[in-house]
């Protein structure tokens, strides 16, 4: 058994718009994969090239924004999103609600110690962050460029101020993913021994047959990669055998045995496997199992 | 161990578009819903009434309507629908690509012994079949009322005609869903014994933890009916407590231990409840098993 479930992380390919037509489709789309993210508590996105389609570079743009967009809170999203096309449909699209999602306090509301997803800005010749208080905060820190980050608020001589923190710091508890853009998965491989990958396919093992093998596979697992291929192609088609090779061991698993459709479209691909891999993550590691006890 | 897996039934409540504002949203996520249905192979679709709301006559005909076009194919789309105000976004809503939704056929291509979705018509004072093919097919059976049902082709003195077949004689494989508009749920539980209910709640006991009871409890059961509350209201306010008493034992499962966001919408628990349902009931019964050993 191990100490603790692996985090959850997704690689997409950059093609995943591929057959979707106007923005408000591709819109919905992407919305579908940030819920189905935030839900599951994925940590990490990749998106991938897919060797086998030059994907339009308006759509990759349209994926990351969109889904960094989604990421981040209310109150930061008037600052850090100009009017943009790829934001048209945004309004209508469901929220994420996740823990770092927090309401806009008055700064007289909030707790120090509390963390907070903010911006930061130079401000009449001093560093400050928007936190989404009705005021601005001192930044207390080396002097650095703006931009979107996490900050620790604490009392300082009777004052609010944060800090900066790294995102290995933010405790226990969901606070939302990455996007990283990776020419192909194999630097993933590279990275770390401690990964491991899931390649979801029609043509893999049923999930009722391979859940013992992927339930011994994640001890020593620090990160689970869920693989999932295009619109039209399955992963072992848009990620080169090269990449696959260098997979450790990968498991290749038919998630919907049986289906009863011809195809499964890949938001559907994505919340149907998160669900099944979530609920079997949980089951690992005594921390959690521990915490679902009191809860029970 | 049983000897096949049950078939699969979901309930959802007529108050399930209650937190949509347009047609096109509603419309979108109805097609969620048919779209899960049809993927995990669901025979029979339980519209239940939510006793904390009233929901809106225009709502549940749409969710009928579109769930019903939905399943219909495509070749009998143009007889059975006029023009229809729940049917405007019908042309953006993915499709659901079953094995009943069958393309339209020269008569000479068609098999005999094959079972195609027709619908029954008064033509020049016969009964005929259109079934999909370029010419309708002589009806052998007694008289009968205009309606949409299943055919099977047979060749009687070298000529092609239909006969009609019930869903109990339609063999393996998937072949859509019913519709089944129900006051109360008890009505279910009073029809038979092999009738089992999960009941998905957030406050149940994480899947993870019940898993070995649940596969233990679907020994005996014919039919597995998911039942799922409203957008606002978990099942446990959406369905009366003398309904629930009625029910033989249910499991009350949190599919989505952990999760990540404050809500999971009604469209995503369906889709990730049925995916991990799945998983778990493909590997109950031989004959399935053997199925998935040859195909792996």
């Amino acid at each position: 058994m191990v100490a603790s479930p692996p985090s959850l992380s997704v690689a997409i390919p950059d093609s995943s718009l591929i057959d979707s037509k106007t923005l408000l489709e591709k819109s919905l789309r992407v919305a579908q994969f940030a819920r189905a993210f935030s839900i599951f508590r994925v940590k990490q996105v990749y998106l991938y090239h897919d060797i086998s389609y030059n994907a339009k570079h308006d759509d990759v743009k349209l994926i990351t924004t969109l889904l960094e967009y989604l990421n981040t809170p209310q109150y930061l999203r008037r600052v850090l999103y100009p009017k943009m096309k790829q934001l048209q449909y945004a309004g209508m699209l469901p929220p994420i609600k996740s823990p770092h999602h927090k309401k806009f306090l008055k700064t007289a509301h909030v707790r120090a110690g509390e963390t907070r997803m903010g911006v930061l800005l130079r401000h009449k010749g001093s560093w400050v962050v928007d936190v989404g208080l009705d005021q601005a905060i001192p930044f207390l820190g080396s002097n650095q460029d703006s931009r979107k980050s996490n900050f620790r608020l604490s009392m300082s001589e009777g004052k609010l101020v944060a800090e900066e923190i790294k995102d290995a710091n933010l405790g226990p508890g969901y606070w939302g993913y990455n996007i990283i853009q990776l020419y192909s998965l194999s630097e993933l491989a590279k990275r770390s021994t401690t990964v491991k990958f899931v390649i979801t396919s029609r043509n893999g093992r049923s999930i009722s047959l391979i859940r013992k093998s992927l339930i011994e596979s994640l001890s020593n697992t620090a990160e689970l990669v869920i693989v999932f291929g295009s619109p039209r192609k399955g992963v072992l088609e848009t990620v080169s055998k090269n990449d696959v090779m260098k997979f450790s061991s990968p498991l290749i698993i038919n998630m919907f045995p049986l289906q009863g459709t011809d195809t499964v479209r890949l938001e559907e691909a994505i919340m149907g496997s998160l669900a099944i891999i979530n609920s079997i993550c949980v089951s690992l590691g005594d921390k959690i199992a521990h915490e679902f006890r009191n809860f029970n």
